[in-house]
């Protein structure tokens, strides 16, 4: 079998495409060569070897052969020996995997030298300080990687100790500083820490080393940071990695040397041309080491003109055939180029969006290529202001980052004084522990929302999410006091009317005023916008309560609202007085005369919102929160509303305890109202209906959907829609007018999911509601998971947090059941989903699998999933190079 | 097709196995024929007529062909005419489905009484009154049942305004008073009244009669009342009733004439004998008119020796025949008995036991039979003491009964006050609002448990249960008023220290002291029980948390505890406080010192609990609830707890707010707790081992289940399992003892049963916590479920209160996936249920349908859940008479 895949002259044993057994930098280097880009010759031992090192121990016989091979054949190519006396082969031992895991595993370089080499390698470079320099790397890195020399000591790394008291001895400042003599003696210093640590002197013989490097290089594979960020990066444990032993080339023999990296388009804003920086005289590593700040990679052009010129053709060599932006590695030997890596270069959004669009106009990918290039969970950077990258200032805090977005305002805690504030001109942002229905005003009247407590999935992060507004939750170093009208953070204390800034990208919180930036999207994104829509079989529609809402929805793309909540609709100043009203009234007639009250204002509502909504499906949903919610808590709110209401104050305190709830997630809410006030359903059924007509009569067209929240049982919706219907027919009836209009539930609870081809027989439409079915699923309210969610996260208990992705094996599971078992016994039913999670890609992947007819998320992630769509629909590519 | 099946002189068409098409009544009359039982001759119009009369409206031709010549046969058997002016044959028409109905449908009698035959009845009777009340009785019951006059006017009823009117006149006190001439004449106004609703005369002909009553007995089958009794017992709407023919026998001929009804057994004990009541010169409608009372039915051996000799012969022939307990009715005419009806009588668990018994001891059921013919549901009513029944008292309020027996004690309003009046000897009722695990001290000193709030699986009600104690929840009429401790309820204002007395078999409760008897399971009880140990494949185990509860569960012939709750064991005084200590705590140190303490005494409870299974497997739940259950709540409680543990006021308050939560059942409970803190699950394991050891040294049996809470993921089970394992074996290893132990999971949310399969890799068992998956797959809170669970109910949107009886078709079926799946994953999956529907007959039904291993419930269920399981092993019999 096959193990080693030796390139060197224009011709590889191994391409691109085999990126799973020679990893993608081997990959890449043998692609190189077989393209004649000068890459310094050498050879890759495939992945597989690395698993079967790892299991057994030992390196199989087979693959000592054929390395063996491969050296012969590299001695042959460079016309060097390896452990030559007068031109040493040198190489450098690298890992490489399939996917990029960057810094996690090791490298060694300058692998060959020894005693009698080094001299070698003074006289043919005519530089003794750097044949010595790279001697003492090469123990250095060795006894590292191999014998794990590091830290080992309390005093930490003995090489860099040995190296610090050397230059203390010698006055010297910077590595650079001392003389070949120095470092001489250093070499030998190491040699005999390694004795000191391992009881054995560093090897002599280069095979030795080579041996003990390759085995190092494959153990790495499962060191500790490795095995973590293939964790966070969702990396399979058992791909291993490749090793790739490559001809030393040295950019720091002198003024005609260097070397550089570059991007081969901008990668912030994804304009054409090659973008990089390049030292003269240099290896790799001294650019880590901080001793030169590097140029501009055009400043190359007027050194190494040559050398420029055909790192410009290398570049637009590798773009064409990649089909993408590369970021290289490079350096340039005594005048000559070599690349030493390549591969698909990182990118802002806003890069990858320009980029994607360009290689389409340069015929190099297509639409869906396009689409696919694009992270579609980065898209809404692009759609929010932004704290200037450059501005320094003082972070107090930091949160979760509930809501895309910056804002900078003055500090409030409590809602009323943030519309006070608001109304006098105040930029504010409302500060909170946490927050809850009754603090919607001032939430709407903030430029940003910052609470102490909640998890991402908290009422603060739902609401200001849907608001596209700026928001960071769960601040736990936040310490409020109300009483004092002030916060705590950082040792700081900032006070009500105090200048904060809030990062809702990142959930940090800032002292005073940042300066942002706002992003505006370019015509690439509205071209790339466009090809995913032509591409994409999900619809997209938003979640929207509010005729303002629902006008941004449209300008954002969203074909219609796929959750339009009532309930806020019920928190105006006006509308709150009648609905506690209703809430107190001893008896149905008492609800009735209340709700006539609130009947007018939720038909100026909808109509509003048909309006902008002209030609869409409108998805109502019937009010669905707990009566408890709508009262006041404290004594004093209490007796208020008794004065405003003429009700005993005694009397609203035993009511407002009566309707208290142990677990008001699983109360009396829902349908559940609906049923037992059956006057509420008919109230908002006629407003709905009644403003059909109105909208319809100015010539909009109108597709309600009236959608039936919390339904556990086919009875409930049975009832539910039998109301709903009759107040329909009555309406229209009386107004003399067609109106199309469907009426559908909610699939939020398990026992919904689990008989829902009963439920389908009742139903026009069934529409997810991931939260809530999340929720009841686990048996987790996300309000109350800040507690120990960030735990599971952390302890790999769980790989997503459910509330942002959907959980595909168990909730995903039951929607599977669900939507099969309902198109069984209504095979029109028309299924989508209005959770959190209709805004998140991967979930939105899962809904496109399972045939979900569309998805409704917050205005703002709306174009994240139209990408997102049209990437389920095209699939990954084969040879995506991801 | 065969319609109409005829019987008469000891041959009948029908059998007692033709109950579906015959109904009840029809089908037994059709067997007493055919053993040569003395029935009136007659026929059965099948049900499946009904049904087709009421779809089409009308009789089809062939039915009324085959009745009109059993008409003919009826003639010739009787010698009489119908509509005959000399012997004019007179007919009953009655109802009678194929499920017993009682006074659900309608009935006419005296049919072929016109104005003619009335006159020859008169002659041939030579009783002229008795000859017009027969016709006046027709012309009420045809008015009423075929053409609805009844209650037509505001004024009522105006057959029976003409009766009271006439009486008025006469000064007649009694309808008997009224002479022959009176009622002559009110057959006359009847007849008037007759004309006057329908527009038609009173129908002389005989044959419309017939066919008029026929129609209207089928339309009764849609009545109101009809149709609510079928929803509440659960029968199909779609049997129809059969309608009875059958020739006029009369009691109330004379001195040798009479009629009673009978049960071959004593109904209240079941001693042998017959048991019944007779009214001689009577007719069956004058007991319930009350004119006189009934005698026992013994007298009329010396009033109609022959007939009663008869009557004793029969009764025996038909216990013999149908096997069971017979509720015979019966007329006398001129000294000859005649059966009207037979049927299996209704009798008290105490009757049914003993009736059962016997019947086996005598040869006539099996013993299956047996196990078959006693509700379990009502077994329980054998094992607490219950409410006098002659006993009368001021019911005050009336609750939901959530847990049996009857107590009888004085008010205290604390569950502090209850232990400390406890001790000083008096029995106390707790009267609480709700309950929360606080009360529970108070609750184990109560005789009782009342509260003003929550269902019937509230905490209250559950724990209540758990201990076998008398519990009435959700007494709405109560208003607390713990300031002045008291209690208002029903214009009664009751004081702390006031008597009451509470029935939680009924729900009632009541003013004072009310006497109590004390039912004695007996031998037939226990015999069999003995039976249905035999008969059944489901293992039957208690839910019990301390040594006595265990020691009472194998009293109940427990096998094992399911469910062993640890959390109580931390609500003892001394032990609260070190809980305290360990939620106070700011790290894993401080919390391990406070553990540390609870762990002596967890471990003495399980060695008690492991001392009294001996032999029996014991399942050992980690800790569950949120750790705020454990904390005060008002200020000056934490203040004292402040003190106590030695931190700050403001510091404890603020952990107090901390750990609060929404929705605490969806909240840091369960493994939750156990993940974020290890070192809990590592003290109770600890406690668990070590207290096993100690049990096997003394020669205990002993077979620890540990079982993980509020799985909902695989990763958390394996997580939680390898600390229970790996402090087991630590234990084990230390004390040099082998113990076999398993680990398993509670199966108790909707996610854990959609991933069964995974989930059984890591678990040695499941056990199906069915209250908490009730819970989440209804998004339903049984704390909350009060302010509308009972509306739906009512409604008819719920059949069954899914906290009570398993919801099949929802948590059901995740049941029914999860043990699928589990097993297939791991056969050797030990499977059970802890929920409170373990001590449920139709739930149990259901567990041994999907194949469970065992059910587990509170002691006091135990043998419901024993006589429950081996009535599903032995299923229906073929035939059975129920």
């Amino acid at each position: 079998m096959k193990h080693v895949y030796f390139f060197a002259q224009g011709r590889a044993e191994g391409t691109a495409a085999m990126r799973d057994v020679l990893g993608g930098k081997g990959a890449n280097l043998a692609e190189m060569t077989n393209l004649g880009i000068p890459v310094p010759p050498g050879f890759t031992i495939g992945a597989p070897v690395c698993m079967s090192y790892l299991q057994s121990g030992t390196l199989p016989e087979e693959v000592k052969q054929q390395v063996t091979a491969a050296m012969a054949r590299l001695e042959e190519v460079t016309g060097k020996k390896f452990g030559g006396g007068d031109n040493p082969l040198l190489v450098s031992v690298r890992s490489g995997a399939k996917f990029s895991m960057p810094g996690m595993m090791d490298t060694i370089l300058n692998l060959g030298l020894n005693d009698r080499t080094v001299e070698a390698l003074a006289r043919n470079t005519s530089n003794r300080r750097f044949a010595y320099d790279s001697y003492r790397r090469l123990i250095q890195m060795y006894g590292s990687v191999v014998f794990g020399i590091k830290g080992a000591d309390a005093e930490g790394d003995p090489f860099d100790r040995a190296l610090e008291e050397l230059k203390r001895a010698r006055g010297a400042e910077r590595d650079i500083d001392l003389p070949a003599e120095d470092l001489e003696r250093l070499v030998a210093e190491f040699k005999q820490i390694v004795l000191r640590h391992t009881g054995s002197p560093f090897p002599q013989d280069p095979w030795e080393q080579l041996w003990g490097a390759i085995e190092a290089v494959f153990r790495s594979w499962e060191n500790r940071r490795a095995v973590e960020y293939r964790k966070l990066h969702r990396i399979p444990h058992d791909l291993g990695t490749a090793v790739n032993v490559v001809a030393m080339v040295y950019g720091n023999l002198g003024e005609d040397s260097g070397t550089g990296v570059a991007f081969t388009r901008n990668p912030s804003t994804g304009e054409r041309g090659l973008f990089g920086e390049f030292l003269p005289n240099a290896q790799g590593e001294d650019v880590v080491a901080g001793i030169r700040d590097p140029e501009p990679i055009e400043k190359m052009g007027s050194r190494l003109p040559q050398a420029y010129q055909e790192l410009l053709r290398v570049a637009s060599t590798l773009e064409r055939h990649f089909r993408d932006m590369q970021d290289i590695e490079f350096t340039v030997e005594r005048g000559k180029l070599f690349l030493l890596q390549t591969r698909a270069g990182k990118r802002t959004v806003q890069a990858a969006v320009r980029i994607a669009v360009d290689l389409v106009g340069e015929g190099l990918i297509d639409r869906a290529e396009a689409v696919r290039r694009v992270d579609a969970d980065q898209l809404d950077q692009l759609l929010h202001p932004m704290v200037d990258p450059r501005a320094t200032a003082e972070v107090i805090a930091t949160g979760l980052p509930a809501s895309p977005g910056a804002a900078v305002g003055r500090v409030v805690l409590d809602a009323d004084t943030a519309v006070r504030s608001a109304e006098s001109g105040e930029a504010v942002i409302l500060v909170r522990r946490e927050t809850s229905p009754d603090d919607f005003h001032g939430m709407v009247a903030a430029k940003a929302i910052l609470t102490a407590r909640g998890g991402l999935t908290s009422h603060a992060a739902v609401v200001a999410r849907g608001m596209g507004k700026c928001c960071v939750v769960g601040a736990k170093d936040l310490e409020l006091d109300e009483g004092a009208r002030l916060f705590r953070a950082n040792g700081r204390v900032v006070r009500e009317g105090d200048w904060i800034s809030v990062d809702g990208t990142t959930g940090r919180v800032f002292l005073g005023r940042v300066p942002l930036v706002d992003p505006e999207p370019g015509p690439e994104f509205l071209r790339l916008m466009e090809w995913a829509d032509q591409l994409r079989l999900l619809r997209v529609r938003a979640n929207a309560d509010t005729p303002e809402d629902a006008r941004r929805a449209r300008q954002f793309g969203a074909e219609g609202i796929g959750l339009c909540r009532t309930e806020h609709m019920f928190f105006g100043e006006d509308r709150i007085m009648a609905m506690r009203e209703m809430i107190v009234a001893q008896n149905a007639e008492g609800r009735r005369k209340a709700l006539e009250k609130l009947l007018p204002m939720q038909r100026q509502d909808f109509l509003g919102i048909f309006r902008e909504m002209n030609g869409f499906p409108v998805t109502i949903r019937l009010l669905d929160p707990p009566l408890h919610e709508f009262l006041p808590r404290g004594p004093e709110e209490i007796a208020r509303l008794a004065g405003a209401l003429g009700v005993g104050e005694e009397e609203l305190t035993r009511t407002v305890e009566r309707l208290a709830e142990a677990n008001p997630m699983l109360g009396h809410r829902g349908c559940r109202l609906g049923i037992t006030y059956p006057e509420i359903t008919a109230m908002q059924a006629r407003a709905i209906f009644e403003a059909a007509c109105d909208a319809a009569e100015e010539g909009v067209e109108v597709h309600p959907e009236v959608m039936v929240p919390l339904v556990a049982h086919v009875e409930e919706l049975q009832r539910q829609a039998e109301i709903v219907r009759s107040v329909a027919e009555e309406v229209l009836r009386q107004r003399g007018r067609r109106v199309e209009y469907s009426v559908g539930t909610m699939i939020e609870l398990p026992r919904a999911a689990l008989t829902a081809e009963q439920i389908a027989g009742a139903a026009d439409f069934f529409s997810f509601g991931t939260n809530d079915l999340t929720q009841t699923t686990f048996g987790l309210s996300r309000d109350d998971a800040g507690s120990f969610l960030p735990h599971y996260l952390e302890a790999g208990i769980l790989a997503d947090d459910p509330f942002q992705t959907l959980d595909v094996e168990g909730v995903g599971r039951l929607i599977e059941m669900a939507v099969q078992s309902g198109r069984k016994s209504n095979p029109a039913l028309k299924v989508g989903i209005c959770g959190e999670h209709g805004g998140d890609p991967r979930s939105i992947a899962f809904c496109h699998r399972v045939g979900l007819n569309y998805v409704s998320c917050s205005p703002f992630r709306v174009p994240v999933a139209r990408l997102a769509a049209a990437q389920a629909a095209v699939g990954t590519a084969s040879g995506a190079d991801k």
